[in-house]
């Protein structure tokens, strides 16, 4: 054994019990190549360790029941310990030691601790399986997670509120989607978190904290499809079922890297879907491949016949909202696929997100405001915000934002006419988590209510940046076209 | 980065993705220092993981996405590397690579991938909370895992085999011992794995699954309240709620080192709860400390006065029935707490423990017999040959167990009188996973069986082997004295 090394590895493991930072950030190797691997991901760089540190409010307590050293010479040597969790289980932590001029220094760390039973940022509740399929057909096999805003039979919903959930009742029949998706062979492994009433693109509930987005592990997960979309993504269960006003699929399926259909508007039940904004409300789902995404369709939507292949568009003007790494994505993308280069007049558009805006929380206030009205202190502050804001739209501002809805959606489904829409889903990669997310919201809206306003259907493929985050590349077209867009998505491979 | 270190990486990932066992055997270094941790626990030495390779049937599917390499010199350097699994979500590989005179080899690998959504070899349903407390009291903030035998309300009850619960209804209400935890002020985590029909002592469910054992990483985790059991042992939840009719919390808080405790026949509760053998089943629990073990026992036993300080006995012959190093640690304990030495003529035991089975039999088949008989292809080997022998036991049969077992009860109880019977919990350390189980289950029911006969409450007291290996003591006293053993668990420390 080197010397010193095993009261460097005691002096570590006691500040590590003591939260003592300092010790910490001083026994870990200074410099951009330390590392730090736990369930959460893998950090790079002494600084982003040392953040992480401070942000987490210490270890769970622990001892160590084992230890194994394999020495190198005298100063460099491997150390792996077997920990035994105070809270319970065993883990296993393994440690690169460097002896350098200053002492010794962990280069290299990997920490596994015991899973929680459930991961409460992604579930509510889960089973194996929560609820049998009900037939067999084209989804045997397959596992969904549900939205908290879908009725379960024998579940409550909880709409990502736990005052909401407290009061809710326990629902006597499956919403009408779950039950389709249940006879053609699909089972329930559980319901997913969302944002507060599904009043937010960010993921960020303010209850039950933020689910993982594992291509991305320091950024936020997007939403409000939050937890059915991190739910897909890790492999929980293989079709995450959402819903998508104001881009709660798209945004989300864009920040993780997954695919993602918000569909026409009305074309799908909503029945036993609890409503956030009935003009924009839209069914819709996350998968891991555009097959799946498709054959979920087949369960979920009407028979159509299928259109002839289509003229793919893109708008400059459009794809300059998104961050350039972003735009840069998605115009690659276009291009690669032939799509024409438009110019359309985008004057208007700021008008519109205003009225699309108005209008959701005009109707939002409509079905919630009785409740939330005297329970704002049980709701985070950024769905708080939005819901006080809500409440001072009167009815004239609210037909007004209508007309122009109406007059926004025409224009839109004209100018999109028989061909697709090629944009990006959200105006950046995923923002970090702690980031601020006003304009974040404003940009990503900007883009999302074009299908809102016009009740199209809007598609997510996943690409990503250089860097390697995710971004997603959104096909809008006419109305009920959804099973053009996925057969497109799977062409376009 | 030294020479030819990036093919063996690259030959150890090809490996990996088409199961070569030898070439993934060859690129370990040999000897009993290679290590190779997960999830599961550390393997140590080349054999244990050669071992571990051939059992599981390839690694999950994967693509690299990031490398680090910290290199020591041209032997030796560390290898992270970030994977993403086909299935979803991301993990990480640390590998110390060394070069030896045959090429490079590792010489210890820490392996990182996404927790499943759920551990259903411990859970079949779960939540947060599944239910929600319904008062407040001294069990405010404790979690209970449920044996997938009791009644919760909404739920069906599985009893550890997939066409029982296919059959089974919804249930209207909760089981009373539900009931008592919940207004105690206990929220209700999930429904755990069982034993098919709890009845057997290995936890080995041939549908689920065997529960993980954290303290005994390549063992059985014990029977039947196997998943109850595990969800303590990591943590998942504070309570592990149970039965014990043969041993079924004091087999498996031994293996496990948890406490546990099988209460006085009849004492709490068994409405709303699937039975095995009425004359024998008792409500148990499992939990981390002696504090709440007694806790519990406030919620679900009748209020009673306690006794004065009970003399201690161990049976140097019933001791004698455990393996040396269970022996050792029991009558180690028993020594350091002054406990008195005395010999029983134990020459029926054998007669006894016969009698016990064949009315555990008999019983078992007039409950399920009559939905077993047309299903025994839908049991497990060890539970369908139970059951087969079962129906073979005529009336008569069984009426002269029950006076053997009325017998044997009697004088039990005057053997222990007014003292606190101690022995082990049971037989051996839990055995490794594959091991043949039949002499260890007639062992362990040599020593389980008596608390049963009599009626009589048992706790056990988790100890260690000089390895490290869990043990249970197990404390007998009179009928309806559970908290007197409650106390003294705690006092005995």
């Amino acid at each position: 054994m080197p010397d010193g090394l095993v009261d460097a590895f005691w002096e570590y493991e006691r500040a590590l019990m003591s939260d003592d930072v300092p010790a910490l950030d001083r026994l870990f190797a200074p410099g951009p190549t330390t590392l730090r691997g736990d369930a959460n991901g893998l950090l790079v760089g002494h600084d982003q360790i040392s953040a992480f540190r401070s942000g987490r409010g210490g270890a769970p307590q622990r001892r160590i029941v084992q230890t194994h050293v394999q020495t190198v010479d005298d100063d460099h040597a491997l150390v792996i310990a077997v920990t035994e969790l105070e809270r319970g289980g065993r883990g296993q932590q393994t440690q690169f030691w460097v002896r350098t001029s200053d002492g010794w220094r962990v280069t290299a760390a990997h920490v596994s601790v015991p899973a929680p039973a459930i991961d409460t940022r992604i579930w509510r509740v889960i089973g194996d399986p929560l609820v049998a399929p009900t037939g067999s057909g084209p989804l045997d096999g397959e596992s969904v997670a549900v939205k908290d805003l879908y009725a379960v039979q024998g579940q409550r919903i909880g709409a990502g509120n736990p005052a909401w959930l407290a009061d809710a009742r326990v629902e006597p029949v499956h919403a009408r989607a779950l039950e389709l998706l249940l006879e053609a062979g699909a089972s329930v492994r559980g319901i997913t978190r969302t944002d507060e009433f599904a009043y937010s693109l960010a993921g960020t509930n303010a209850h039950y904290g933020t689910p993982p987005n594992p291509k991305a592990p320091l950024r936020i997960s997007g939403g409000s499809t939050s937890g059915s979309t991190s739910a897909v993504s890790l492999g929980h269960a293989t079709i995450g079922l959402g819903t998508d006003t104001g881009g709660s699929i798209r945004v989300p399926a864009s920040y993780q890297g997954l695919y993602g259909i918000r569909t026409t508007h009305g074309a799908a039940s909503a029945y036993a879907l609890l409503p956030l904004s009935r003009s924009f409300d839209a069914v819709g789902w996350v998968t891991r491949t555009p097959e799946l995404l498709r054959q979920v369709a087949e369960a979920l939507l009407p028979a159509g016949p299928r259109s002839a292949a289509s003229e793919l568009v893109s708008v400059p003007g459009l794809t300059a909202i998104a961050s350039e790494e972003v735009a840069l994505v998605v115009d690659r993308y276009a291009a690669e696929h032939g799509a024409m280069r438009e110019s359309w007049d985008l004057s208007d558009l700021p008008d519109w997100l205003q009225a699309f805006q108005t209008l959701q929380a005009w109707e939002a206030w409509q079905e919630r405001g009785a409740w939330v009205a005297p329970r704002l202190d049980e709701l985070g502050a950024d769905v708080r915000g939005r819901f006080e804001a809500a409440s001072l739209i009167d009815d004239a501002r609210a037909a007004a934002a209508r007309r122009l809805v109406d007059e926004a959606g025409a224009r839109i489904r004209e100018l999109v006419g028989d061909r697709v829409l090629m944009l990006p889903s959200a105006a950046s990669v995923a923002p970090l988590i702690g980031e601020g997310l006003d304009a974040v919201r404003t940009a990503n809206m900007s883009l999302t209510c074009l299908a809102g306003l016009a009740g199209l259907p809007a598609l997510s493929i996943p690409r990503s940046t250089r860097a390697g985050l995710p971004v997603g590349v959104c096909l809008v077209a006419g109305p009920g076209r959804d099973r053009d867009l996925l057969d497109l998505a799977i062409d376009l491979g």
